[in-house]
C-alpha cells in the first residue's frame, strides 16, 4: 500500500473477506479443485492429467462442432481484450487480472453489492432516479440504500454537498451511472472528479456503472470520461458489458474492472472477495467469451458512429416533440445512453392518478409502453427509451400526444379556451 | 386440482409465493414492465410501440450483425424445442409454458432451491455422495440439508426405508441425480418409482437432476428413465441442460421443466414462485437460446452414440485398471454420466492421511487431478472423471498406479511378501 499505511487503513471503510463467501467458495467443487490444482509441481514437465473436472469439451474427441474449439481458445484472451479496451481511456494500465468477466453487467452489479455486504450494516449511496437492479441487489443482501438526487433543473447534476451529507460511518460506496440511465445525462470531468473527492473524504469506493460507455452524442462539450481516470483519488469498480455499445444484450457478457492504481481494494480484501463471489456464480458463456477479442478489437468504427448518430436523432426527436405535448415537460436533451425522463404535470390531466396510472392507460388505449417513474425512483415522471426504430418512435410520439390531448383536464381545456376566446364557440 | 381437493391440500408440504420473491419481482423493472404490458388492449390491431425497454437489438437499424437477428427469432422457439425434446420420454405432454430456460443447470438448481426456501425451516433430502452445488445453494438460502446414502455395495442404490425415515414435517423435497454424479450409476424404473412413492407419502416434491440424461452405456438393462414418468404419483421438477449430452458446458443453457400432469405445483403456488425467481435472475444468452431448436432437433444421432461409446470405453478402462491398483477399490462399473467413485483403503498407504491428502500428493507428484471424496460427501473416497481423451486417461491411470505402489505402507508390502515367500530375498 502506498502512502502512510496507518493513515490509509483508517481512511477506507469497506472491507472484504466475508467468511461465508470464502467458505461457500472453499466448499464448492471449484474451491477444492483449486487447492488440488495449486499443489501441482510447476517444474514437472509432464502433461497434466485432468480427472477432476467434467469438461469433456476440452478434448477434441468429445466435441460437438469445430466452432466450440476456437471459442474455448479465445476465452483465455477475453479478459486481456477487455483490459486493453479499457486502458485506452485510462492514465495507467489495467492487467487482465484486474478484469472479472460476468454474466452481463447485471451480474457485475450483484457481485459488487455482495462484496460490499461484507460489512454488516453497510449502506450505499445510489442515484435517484436510477437503475432499480441496484436497489434489488442491495435489498437481497441486507445492504441499506440511501438515495442522492439527480437534479432535473441542472441537467441531472449531483449536488456534492448533499451527497456527502447523506453518508455516515456505515457508508461503503457511492454508485454512479454514467452515461445515465434513465436520464440520458453525461457527467463532465469536474463533476466526476468532485464525486471521487467526496468518496475519498468519506473513505468509500465508487461503483462506476459504465454500461453506456461511449454512447454519447452531446458533441465535444459532453465527451465520455471514465471514472477510472480518478482511480488514484478513490478506488473504483468499473462495471461494463457488451450489451449496449455493441447492441448484443442477449450475449450476457459483462465485466468488473478493478480500476485501483494504488491497490487499496486489494489491500482491503475486496479483490479476494470479488474473486470468491465470481467463483461461486455461473460463468458467462465460453462461446461468447471467445468472441470478445473479436468484437472489441474488430468492430468497425463506422458501426459505433452510426449507432450514436441514430441515438442522437432519436433523442432530439423526443426532446423536440415533448415540448409540444400538453401536460408533459422534458427539461433536458439526452446527451447519452438510451432513455430520458419526462415530467407529468398531473394537474393538467383529468382522471390520471399518477405515473403508473398514466402508463397503464397509455398502454391500454394506445399500445405505447413507457416505464412509470416510480419504478426508477421518481414519482410523477415517466421513462422513455428512445433506442428504437425512428419510424416506430415517431408513431409512438404521435400516439402519446393524442393521448395527452384526450386526457387534458377540463379546467385546463377551459383555461386554454379562455386564452383563445375565438374558440369559445366549440366548448 | 384433481382428486379430492381437501385431501390433496393436506398432502403436500411445500408452498410457493414467498412474499419477498413476489415483491422483489414486482419492484424490478421487469415486474412493472409486465404490468404495463398486460394492460394493453389485445384487440387493438395497431403495432405496439415499445418505449419501455432498452433492447435496440430488436430493431434492424441498431444491429451489430445479421446473425443476431436469426438468433433472436429463434429464442422464442427454444422453450418449445425443450418441451418437445422431453416429451418423447413422457406419457403426457409438456407445453412450452412448463419449461423455464436457465443459465445452465447450475441456475436451475438455484431457482429450485430458492422456490423451496419459501417454507421457513424447510429441509431437503440430498444424495450422498452428490453434487455439492445443492449443498451450497441450500446453505445460502437457509434450507437444511439431510443426506440419504447411496450404497456402494448395492450399485449405489437408495434404501427407500432409510430415505423415508430421514424426513420430518419440514421436509419439502427429495433431490435425485440420475444418471448419477459422482457415482456413474443409473437408476432403474423400479427404484425411481419407489422414490416417487416415498415422496408422495411424505408429501414432498422430487427434484430430478437429469443433466446426464441419455448419457448411459450400461446396455439394455440400464436404460435412462426420466423421473417425470412418475409425474402423476408425485410432482417433479426436472432439471437439465445442454452441457453434458451436447458437450457444450460453456453455453450455459439449462432448464427447469415442471413435469406435473396433475398441476399440484401450480396449485400450491410453486409455479408462480419459480416464475418470479426466473424474472429476477439473469437470462441465458439469447444468441444461444436461438441455437436450442437447432441443437436439439438436428444433432446427428451418430454424435450421441459416439459419445456414449467413448464414455463406455473410458468407464470400463477405469474400472478394469482400478481392480489392479494396490490400496484402491472400485466397487462398480459406471453405467452412465462421466465419473465414478474409488475407495481409498487408507491403512494400505504409508503417510497418506485422508482423501484430501491423497489428492494433494497425487497432484504434486504426478500431475494427476482427482477430486477428494470429502468434497462430494464421501470421506476416504476419490472421484474420477473419465470423460477425457482416452490417451490421457491411460497415462493418468498409469501414474495413479505408480503413485499408489510408491505409497503402499511397509506393513502392506511385508504382508504381501509373506504371501509370496519366493520374493523374500528381495526384502
Ligand atoms: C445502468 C445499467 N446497468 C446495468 C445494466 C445491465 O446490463 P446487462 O444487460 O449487461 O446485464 C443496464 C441495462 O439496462 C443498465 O441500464
Ligand atoms: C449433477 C449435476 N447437476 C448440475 C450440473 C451443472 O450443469 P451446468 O453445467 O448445465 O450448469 C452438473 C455439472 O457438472 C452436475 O454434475
Amino acid at each position: 500500500m502506498r502512502g502512510s499505511d496507518e493513515e490509509e487503513r483508517k481512511r477506507w471503510r469497506f472491507h472484504g473477506n466475508r467468511p461465508e463467501i470464502g467458505e461457500a467458495s472453499a466448499s464448492t467443487l471449484r474451491g477444492v479443485y483449486n487447492r488440488v490444482m495449486d499443489s501441482m509441481n510447476k517444474e514437472d514437465p509432464r502433461p497434466v492429467i485432468q480427472l477432476g473436472q467434467g469438461d469433456p469439451s476440452a478434448f477434441s474427441c468429445f466435441r460437438t462442432d469445430p466452432s466450440v474449439e476456437s471459442a474455448i481458445v479465445g476465452a483465455l484472451e477475453s479478459g486481456q481484450a477487455v483490459a486493453e479496451y479499457l486502458n485506452s481511456g485510462l492514465p495507467y494500465k489495467l492487467s487482465p487480472d484486474d478484469v472479472y468477466l460476468t454474466v452481463g453487467c447485471t451480474q457485475a452489479i450483484e457481485v459488487a453489492i455482495t462484496a460490499l455486504a461484507c460489512r454488516p450494516g453497510a449502506n450505499i449511496l445510489l442515484p435517484r432516479p436510477g437503475y432499480p437492479d441496484y436497489e434489488s441487489a442491495a435489498a437481497q443482501r441486507h445492504v441499506e440504500v440511501r438515495h442522492y438526487d439527480l437534479q432535473p433543473e441542472k441537467g441531472w447534476a449531483v449536488d456534492l454537498k448533499s451527497l456527502g451529507d447523506l453518508a455516515d460511518g456505515n457508508t461503503v460506496a457511492i454508485a454512479v451511472i454514467n452515461p445515465g440511465n434513465p436520464c440520458g445525462n453525461v457527467f463532465g470531468y469536474e463533476q466526476l472528479k468532485g464525486i471521487a473527492e467526496v468518496a475519498r473524504k468519506l473513505g468509500v469506493l465508487v461503483i462506476a456503472d459504465e454500461v453506456y460507455e461511449q454512447l454519447t452524442f452531446g458533441g465535444e462539450k459532453r465527451p465520455f470520461v471514465p471514472m477510472g481516470v480518478f482511480g488514484s483519488i478513490v478506488p473504483v469498480l468499473t462495471l461494463g458489458s457488451l450489451s449496449k455499445r455493441w447492441v448484443v444484450p442477449g450475449w450476457r457478457l459483462g465485466w468488473i474492472a478493478v480500476t485501483d492504481p494504488n491497490a487499496v481494494l486489494r489491500d482491503f480484501g475486496m479483490v479476494d472477495t470479488i474473486k470468491d463471489c465470481i467463483n461461486i456464480c455461473a460463468d458467462p458463456a465460453t462461446l461468447i467469451q471467445g468472441a470478445v477479442p473479436q468484437i472489441l478489437e474488430k468492430t468497425d468504427r463506422h458501426f459505433y458512429s452510426n449507432i450514436n448518430k441514430l441515438l442522437k436523432r432519436a433523442a432530439d426527436l423526443c426532446y423536440d416533440r415533448f415540448q409540444d405535448i400538453p401536460g408533459l415537460t422534458c427539461p433536458t436533451r439526452a446527451d447519452g445512453a438510451m432513455s430520458l425522463m419526462v415530467k407529468l404535470n398531473l394537474s393538467e390531466f383529468a382522471r390520471i392518478e399518477d405515473d403508473i396510472d398514466f402508463c397503464l392507460k397509455l398502454s391500454e388505449e394506445e399500445l405505447v409502453i413507457l416505464i412509470p417513474g416510480t419504478a426508477v425512483g421518481l414519482k410523477s415522471w415517466v421513462r422513455v427509451t428512445f433506442a428504437i426504430d425512428p419510424w416506430a418512435l415517431g408513431i409512438g410520439l404521435d400516439r402519446i400526444k393524442a393521448f395527452c390531448q384526450r386526457h387534458a383536464s377540463k379546467y385546463n381545456a377551459i383555461s386554454r379556451l379562455s386564452l383563445y376566446p375565438q374558440l369559445n364557440g366549440i366548448a
